[in-house]
């Protein structure tokens, strides 16, 4: 767990968690973010990971060290029945300088109602061709 | 609809009929495997396609005049919690005349529960680093 408890009452505050520890960098926020099995992380351009351990072993790897960066994230579309809900989000990540448009990332993140809350079940991320990398809203 | 009702009575049979369109390169039948409304579909290295009409459009495009390809799927992962399902696969795809190893596909499809079966309401697909096109099983 993190210094402090994300609120996960909800798909979209388990998000706002999810993006939050990636912007911070904060590796122990990204482990409370994650369902506690059965979870899949697809980086962009990467084979799955799958497993907590494994997951988090790979957020971290990613974190530990960063430069925090810029990070904007646009809801496409969402889907919530019963204890799974799916988004379909853009992600807008530049480096902290701010060089230029920076990198747009699709991704679906399939979160699970636990007892204690929503949290990440699955994170497929891709990139879309490089000549289609503007916004698509 | 196509020329035969594919059979949704599960998760798994949804994907079948779903593969077998796509390997018979048949637009009539993977129109029958898609939910009737909220759909999304992310080609490889493309942006979402958002909606049944033009989720279908793209199929059709991919599909009529192709020539049949080699496909092997290979289940990864599946979770089913009451009128969703969420598979992530693995595809083997392959000229028809089989050059070789083909194309490694990552696909995380969602189903949902129909009054009359089960449907194809997302496919996220998406290419592994090419250092990393071999089979993660």
């Amino acid at each position: 767990m993190g210094k402090r408890r994300p609120d996960l009452s909800s798909p979209k505050a388990a998000e706002q968690a999810f993006y939050q520890a990636f912007a911070d960098c904060d590796p122990a926020a990204m482990a409370g973010v994650w369902a506690s099995e059965g979870v899949v992380c697809i980086h962009p351009g990467a084979p799955p990971v799958i497993g907590r351990e494994a997951v988090l072993r790979s957020w971290s790897g990613i974190l530990t060290g960063a430069a925090r960066p810029s990070l904007r994230v646009v809801l496409l579309k969402r889907l919530e029945q019963g204890a799974l809900a799916v988004h379909l989000v853009e992600e807008h990540i530049a480096a902290p300088e701010g060089d230029g448009d920076g990198t747009l990332v699709l991704a679906t993140n399939i979160y699970c109602r636990e007892q204690d809350g929503w949290r990440l079940l699955e994170h497929h991320a891709s990139l879309p061709a490089a000549a289609q990398r503007h916004s698509l809203q």
